[in-house]
């Protein structure tokens, strides 16, 4: 079967979370917290996403996207690290970090390539918006913004992958989740999409990232150009 | 208030849609039907069109996309034309006609310059798939699509005008409904958003078009390069 659409897991797999809300934290919070190890932070603060998420996700809260579960989580992060006194809007500034990531290096280019012969969309647990400043940021051009704003859920809930398909309204094995992370292909697979895997092995900084896929994937990639190499794009 | 996206109505005031519906009807019943008016067809397809919408509207029904309706309402318009023995995948071809309509003439590259200055997105009652299509066919790069396969529901319905404005984050009176109707401008201005207006007086055909709004605009502009002069756009 042809694949005919991609979507895209964005954090880790397309853009770099890690660097990005690190030096956004060492800028916004430099003042309140000389010698904040900003890495750190960033990771700290990634690991509360997760588990706030699942929280809409077991339908304990009706759904709020991202950038309130962010803003929700910071004084958390913030409490566990000894920083107080941080202003509200310094605190809303350092929920815009999330919309100033850059790609990895690879990823404008390879996307333009991807444009050329398939349908693209991000598939993403961040909102609409979020998206679109990503995008704009990094010069990726999408047809659609599905994901959790389009279905008002998170990823791994079946409505994100089923709704992918049919917006784009490819058969499932047209349509390609695209994602560094096995857990989510995992997902997508199991609605009958095709997957393709990316080795992210720098997402978690020291902590490494996924260097190869756990689960079976229809494509296993070194990086987005590999991808656009293999499926046979110019 | 500055004005920072656009959310477009599309047929109509982005594409033509009758002289493309013409095209194809043309094209695929010339062999069951000679002589057809192929332009009075398409008029009496779109007739159908607001009534069907009416039933998820109401709530009748649960909310089915737009491709649904123009396949239900297909039958109608051929018995009234009296044309008979279409076959199922003529019929599929022509409900594949609204994702084959072409941009009024300065649209592409109006659009290209409107997206210098803010964010763009279809906010139409036509689904997902059928705006990436006219987009891709006619070089507008968008970036959301909003609109039906968003809310689920139909405009006028208040869903779409606020999902519009909650997916870019901007306030209300920064998100700029654009259409050349004057009822989905009243919809849009009654939840806050500004409006602008485009005179489209070929719409109908021989029956014409909105020349100008009826109601209070923000805007009302010649097409959408007026627009875009109005807005300051190089």
């Amino acid at each position: 079967m042809t694949i005919r659409a991609l979507v895209f897991d964005v954090f880790g797999t397309l853009v770099d979370w890690r660097s990005g809300v690190a030096r956004e934290a060492q800028r916004l919070l430099s003042a309140h917290a000389p010698g904040l190890d900003a890495g750190a932070f960033a990771d700290a603060w990634r690991g509360r996403y997760d588990p706030s998420m699942e929280t809409v996700r077991s339908g304990a809260r009706p759904f709020v996207d991202l950038d309130t579960l962010q803003t929700e989580s910071l004084p958390e992060v913030l409490a566990a690290f000894g920083i107080s006194g941080v202003p509200e809007t310094v605190r809303a500034e350092l929920v815009q970090a999330w919309h100033r990531l850059d790609a990895w290096p690879e990823v404008p280019a390879a996307m333009a390539r991807l444009r050329e012969r398939f349908l693209l969309a991000p598939n993403s647990n961040g909102p609409v918006r979020l998206m679109v400043d990503l995008a704009r940021r990094n010069g990726l051009i999408f047809d659609a913004v599905l994901g959790a704003g389009y279905s008002r859920d998170y990823k791994p809930k079946p409505a994100l992958y089923r709704d992918a398909v049919a917006a784009f309204g490819f058969a499932p094995e047209e349509t390609m989740m695209v994602a560094a992370h096995s857990n989510d292909l995992a997902a997508a697979a199991s609605h009958g999409l095709a997957t393709a895997h990316l080795a992210r092995p720098s997402e978690h900084g020291p902590a490494g990232g996924e260097t190869a896929p756990s689960v079976p994937v229809t494509y296993a990639a070194r990086d987005l150009a590999d991808l656009a190499d293999q499926l046979g794009c110019h």
